[in-house]
């Protein structure tokens, strides 16, 4: 039996991974006052198919659920979000900074970076329509990979503004109607053969392609990178017009990060998404917000390819499960008192594991060494004493049973 | 719109206090030697299906994929379990020692403590028979409740042995075909008139009634007794054989934890399951395992009725959110000194925020205090000094520029 296509299982090494990109994560939203929320992983479909555009609403694991409820496993939380804040604003000062870490489903063909499932980082900041609010967003989305060690050789950030085309739009004269199409177009233009692009643009073509090859000015996102500059993020940084970004609510800035080298798919991706909240709200609440993206399977696949980064996570990965303490049981007639210090041990808080049965000193202390443990406490001869080992430097020490909990303590705090 | 009935929307105390949750939990596990994995969140149906037991099929949210695959959102991760044991023995060291806290589907008629989704930290021991193995998660079950401060007084593990039971069964010649269902009616008999039992029972409701009216005796859960006994946890058990436990796969020692007062339902149970691995392996790899879950909804009421217990916790939540320093700008020309500030202060790893617009300055020291900054940093008439001020105590003290980091970092770290 196997997992379903697209689906992981996460064994302990694998887990730990992904528990230690959450963990930096979690540590960079805090370090810019974001607070974590949820939502839940199952929502109506109707939430989808309003808001996130067709082509997530042909990749939802969708269903009819026991009580007649058209129900998806959710593709993504900005949706979500903007209900829940819809609801709850009155309760929050403003601006709201919120982060999340769901799991998202898409039903679509597998590839590399690309799963049926992932874990996607969430950031969102909402109530402030200002540049102020993209400078911030912007640049945690910079410092998120900054506290893995990665450095403006590694990734980019691609800036644009939604905005600056739909007025171009408006300018040619182009009914409302055809906007989401002509975007959509634009945005995959990057990855078709020019000439197409060109067909499915018509008289458009000419206005386009002049921006796309640089000719473009927007004075918005010229203010934006001043405000990295300032916090020294400018050179993580490039303008480009060509993102535009694939989902159907964004209304200004967009942004996606990329790796410089250009193997992988976009790392994170995001921007200014100012009308959802208020379309999902009874009361007409609205406020203006922007947020972004960052998967676990792109920037795991980005990790990975880079030793020094791979092995800083590494020890994070090792903390998480080494144990402090391994009692080696040398003689059976000891045992009731090593699971007495065993529970001791453990109240104080410290991670001790046993033999669950009879076995030899010797592979005692290869499951010691396995484990990662710090000290060895042998229960044998010496009893009423007890020999503690330090496995580091192979230091050996009796001690009395009845000090037992303070110098154990004192070895492990040293 | 609101979410599905069952679903929870975590706003971000609700999220803290399950994070702070997960935390004790992942703590007390590591501590016991136990390592994190996780699964997929949807499994073939026939996983279940075979596994589980008819009332957790019928409460299945299942479905067709868009690859015409019968899939359901996971109602248990013990038969996940297995399915990854099975396949993945050979890589680990025996016996594994495994957690996970993955959230579990059930359509169900919603009440007090069940909803129809939920957080449940998994704990299985796996790769030993022996009683050993038993007292250890058991151990680690009542140790789970004391980390949070709950004693004797407040819960209780009942600890009964299905293999007792079907040992019963065997000698009084009951047809094997019959015994699920049988197993079955001594579990609800407690919740159910002792006539409507008799009934269902027939001529086994005389030594059935024997044995629940004090009449049994369990050697191998006096064994069990005594092992915790050595740990000092012998007071938070009863051996109570009329917990049977509704899953299909459970083979000896089973247990429930409940709240002394018996207001809620169950906050923990599990029990040992030899056979299950084998079932789902190709291979034929036999591995005996025994293990329990704890849901958080249960748990979350048990703590939220003890006031000293929920103040405690409260204490993890705050230190989950609050903030270090908040920067007052009180001069807008002074702003971008500010911001530079705040990007070598967030890079350090302190939790920094300050106001993305122009506002009154007391406005600003009141956002510091209601997000919990420890100290403010003000921009204003005194630079190129900037002023620090501890909220705690209103010292304050001018600090030069220039030595701004060092200085924060001083007063935080102090």
């Amino acid at each position: 039996m196997q997992p379903l296509p697209g689906f992981r299982d996460f064994l302990p090494d694998d887990c730990a991974f992904r528990n230690a990109i959450f963990a930096r994560w979690r540590e960079v939203c805090r370090s810019y006052g974001f607070v974590e929320w949820e939502g839940p992983v199952l929502e109506p479909t109707k939430l989808y198919k309003k808001k996130s555009g067709p082509e997530i609403v042909a990749q939802l694991f969708n269903f009819t659920d026991k009580g007649d409820r058209e129900v998806a496993l959710r593709p993504e939380l900005t949706p979500t979000l903007a209900r829940v804040v819809a609801a709850h604003e009155r309760e929050f000062r403003k601006p709201l900074k919120w982060f999340c870490i769901p799991q998202c489903f898409r039903y679509e063909k597998q590839q590399r970076g690309r799963l049926r499932e992932h874990f996607q980082l969430n950031c969102d900041l909402i109530g402030d329509a200002s540049a102020a609010a993209d400078v911030e967003i912007v640049a945690l989305a910079i410092d998120l990979l900054r506290a893995f060690g990665f450095t403006a050789t590694d990734f980019v950030v691609r800036l644009s503004d939604r905005e600056f085309w739909t007025d171009l739009l408006r300018r040619e004269n182009v009914p409302e109607a055809r906007w989401s199409e002509l975007l959509q177009v634009i945005d995959k233009s990057e990855r078709e053969p020019r000439e197409k692009t060109a067909e499915r643009l018509g008289p458009l073509a000419e206005p386009v392609f002049k921006v796309l090859d640089g000719g473009g000015r927007s004075e918005k996102l010229e203010t934006l990178l001043r405000g990295l500059e300032l916090r020294g993020l400018a050179g993580f940084v490039q303008i480009d017009l060509s993102i535009v970004r694939g989902l159907a609510y964004y209304t200004g800035v967009v942004f996606e990060l990329f790796d410089r080298a250009g193997e992988l798919r976009a790392i994170a991706g995001g921007g200014r998404y100012d009308n959802l909240v208020s379309q999902l709200s009874d009361a007409a609440v609205s406020l203006p917000a922007v947020g972004f993206a960052m998967g676990d399977v792109v920037l795991g696949e980005l990790i990975k390819e880079k030793p020094e980064i791979s092995s800083r996570l590494a020890e994070a990965v090792n903390r998480q499960s080494a144990l402090d303490v391994y009692l080696v049981v040398a003689k059976e007639e000891r045992r009731q008192e090593a699971m007495r210090h065993l529970q001791q041990l453990r109240d104080a808080g410290w991670r001790v594991d046993y033999p669950l049965e009879a076995a030899r000193v010797g592979k005692q202390f290869q499951t010691a060494e396995a484990m990662g443990a710090r000290i060895t406490l042998l229960y044998g001869d010496e009893w009423p004493a007890v020999k503690m080992k330090k496995l580091a430097t192979r230091e050996e020490v009796l001690v009395p049973n009845d000090e037992l909990l303070a110098r154990a303590g004192a070895a492990l705090s040293s």
